[in-house]
């Protein structure tokens, strides 16, 4: 080779322990029963959650060993490969030395099955014998199909009506692997029948889909429901990414300066940044972490940190996080996956510290980045990662002006194979771009509980 | 690890030469002016293939060394991996041990940029600026799309019309790479233009597609034409695929007794097989080699060896090979890149000589193995792939019946993500079963020029 530009692992390199945030930040604010305020135990949290993820959920330990099942299933995929981005630094015209960690390499092509395995295998020793989830875009679903059909498991997945509508490919993906996905709202479940009696056209939403699925987890004692995102043991088991990405950076002889994620329930970001951040928090070098978010869901930049739901339908307890309020309703993007009116806790809190910034960006400008780095690098990104794309180019352009030699890393956390539909609106010029209404955005700051607002 | 299912290679393992199986095999029948029906030599086919190109696909060498530019190319992908298919042994209780090479993490999902990228640099060397091609699923078009932006060269892709429509996603990864993709027939050309006046609603054939494409190229000689299967330089080039999985079992302690690949033009399995056909006709231990078709485009099976044109508009010289005649229409089948009423002369000729079995499937027993794979493995393999599968897992179900533990190795060309409407058929049970009609097969047969007959 006339210089390397992959950066390459052994199985034996996966790590072995999932890294938990919360041992090394003070006073982690407890998840409230919204009817008493008072913090949830582990009892309570085990009415939808298998123990040992509830253990790890209100955990202060640093580490949680990864089962050696789980570990055997992270081969089929990982290590991920870690790039330098040598074409797009070339392209940019940047000093500025670029590296990224690609996850699409995975078997639904981003970044979910590190916790779908995980919570399957939890779910299965706890004598579960079927998965359920919500799904929006589908790459939650598609990851819990998957985690399902490894584990001998059936798996049921509730898809908002317009995604399974519009997004015919993830549905069938989730099939192939034997999973049964369902339009949400559904008549299989009593809030589904409701809603459609009310709104025989009811497109669905995260929130219904989510209280679809719940419905049945409680009525079906053998059924697991699992979590895509948001949640602390979902962010610990993505910490794979960030671990594994330190050791390929030390192949490279080189360490970030600035680390950069795109943000929507936080759980990519986190599985990136927070093994950075662990080093810094203890006695590390200093790193810079920068959350990517659409301009039009703007959680971080312009949310509040309240208690808030974690859904449209109230049936989550209440969680202290950067909020829009459960009752945000955003725009149509194409980056699905971002569409979240809230975020993790541990990265909320990451951010109202001072330990990571965020930065909001438009949808075309996304697009324009992620097409650049496609035609440079040769892997078509998912929507959702051409926000960190952007955020990445813009430091590095920043690099330029200033002739500043930085080194960058960022997550690309899904390849964009089954979102040719958004890119073939992006050249035709038909992708909106999201202006988010002052109306909506205050009505969404609205629906946040009065009485919980911390 | 409990064991290991991966086995990796680092950068500086991809293969520095090209193998060309033509050097082992004893008088290589000519490719032929079908007017003279004399041999053409470098003079005639550089009207439409670089130099380079043209010596490569009359050589006798043993090896053709891999530009560093490529090479440093390939390392965008390469080395794929090679996988012990444990899961899979598992499910169907083989004693065999089953490895499949996956060339799938391509930027585009399949094993066709091993080509493309290569003769974009060698167009580009001999002072080309733009590549074009015929295409008919899309995965030889995507791939020089890819090549073409790697390269900084633009890209036309005629595209066979109802693919077009039926697979908008394959024409927008084109787009998303900066290529432009036409429907073929299309009013660019004036072989389009008439056929279009014909007929308005023509559906498009590859060989339409291919004649449009030599005519823009023949016009302007600033656009270099590129073939995406069956010549002799594309076979070699594809060897970096068996090369590596040599270089791989030799990690994992074994050597296949079978090796297994998907037969359309052929260069996917020439690229697993030759390298390990090499060893074998050099002294080293036996290997059976199996091209498995589909049985409703059965060149192999049940073609005919003979001189004969490679597309439906004889605009090609003649080739020695296995041929259905080159007016052979094959029914409607998924697999689109096993559609060719022709294979490789090298493929053919190994058949012939007795070193390659073939074998004819069903689509809807290719489905069936597809299904079962990717659901024990994870990866939906492409509708191509799946002819492999089901081949593979016959063989290993044999082994089960015979308690023999045979190592077979199968190629997995690529992903079927862009694929799946065709796996939503299959559930649904709408897939046919292709049953080629003697009219339909006597008829191509009739096509096959008298005179050129070998």
């Amino acid at each position: 080779m006339t210089y390397p530009i992959k950066y390459t692992l052994a199985e034996s390199d996966i790590p072995t322990t999932w890294y938990n945030l919360a041992a090394d930040l003070p006073d982690i604010a407890p998840i409230l029963d919204p009817a008493t305020l008072t913090p949830l135990g582990p009892r309570e949290l085990g009415r939808s959650m298998a123990a040992p993820l509830v253990e790890q959920e209100l955990s202060t330990e640093p580490e949680f060993e990864i089962p050696a099942e789980v570990r055997q299933l992270y081969a089929q995929y990982r290590p991920t490969p870690l790039y330098r981005a040598r074409r797009l630094e070339k392209e940019l015209g940047t000093p500025a030395r670029i590296y990224y960690k690609y996850e699409g390499v995975a078997p639904t092509g981003s970044f979910k099955p590190n916790s779908a395995l995980a919570q399957a295998y939890y779910n299965k020793q706890q004598g579960k014998t079927s998965l359920i989830a919500e799904t929006g875009a589908g790459q939650w679903g598609s990851a819990i199909a998957l985690a399902a059909s490894f584990f001998g498991m059936t798996a049921q997945v509730f898809m908002v009506k317009v995604s399974y509508q519009q997004k015919p490919y993830r549905r069938a993906l989730m099939e192939a692997f034997g999973a049964t996905c369902v339009a949400s709202p559904s008549v299989e479940t009593e809030i589904g029948r409701r809603i459609l009696a009310e709104r025989p056209d009811h497109p669905g939403s995260l929130g219904v889909a989510k209280s679809e699925a719940l419905e049945v987890a409680y009525a079906n004692p053998e059924i697991g429901y699992t979590r895509g995102s948001a949640l602390n043991h979902v962010c610990a088991h993505q910490t794979v990414i960030g671990q594994e990405a330190i050791r390929q950076l030390e192949l490279a002889e080189d360490y970030p300066d600035i680390v950069v994620g795109c943000s929507g329930g936080g759980s990519n970001l986190a599985g990136l940044a927070f093994p950075f951040l662990r080093e810094r928090l203890n006695g590390g070098r200093p790193v810079r972490l920068i959350a990517a978010e659409p301009a039009s869901c703007p959680t971080l930049t312009r949310g509040r940190i309240a208690y808030d739901y974690a859904d449209a339908g109230r049936m989550t307890p209440l969680f202290r996080m950067h909020t829009l309020g459960h009752g945000f309703v955003p725009p149509p993007v194409h980056a699905g996956g971002l569409r979240a009116h809230n975020i993790a806790p541990l990265i909320s809190r990451c951010v109202e510290d001072g330990l990571m910034e965020a930065v909001a960006l438009r949808q075309n400008e996304c697009f324009e980045a992620g097409v650049l780095f496609a035609r440079a690098e040769g892997i078509l990104p998912a929507p959702e990662s051409t926000h960190a794309i952007r955020a990445t180019v813009d430091e590095a352009l920043r690099c330029r002006e200033r002739g500043e030699s930085k080194a960058i890393l960022f997550g690309l956390s899904g390849h964009g194979n089954f979102d040719l539909t958004a890119y073939d609106k992006y050249f035709s010029g038909a992708l909106p771009d999201d202006a988010l209404s002052d109306e909506d955005f205050e009505h969404g700051l609205s629906s946040i509980p009065e009485l919980a607002r911390a």
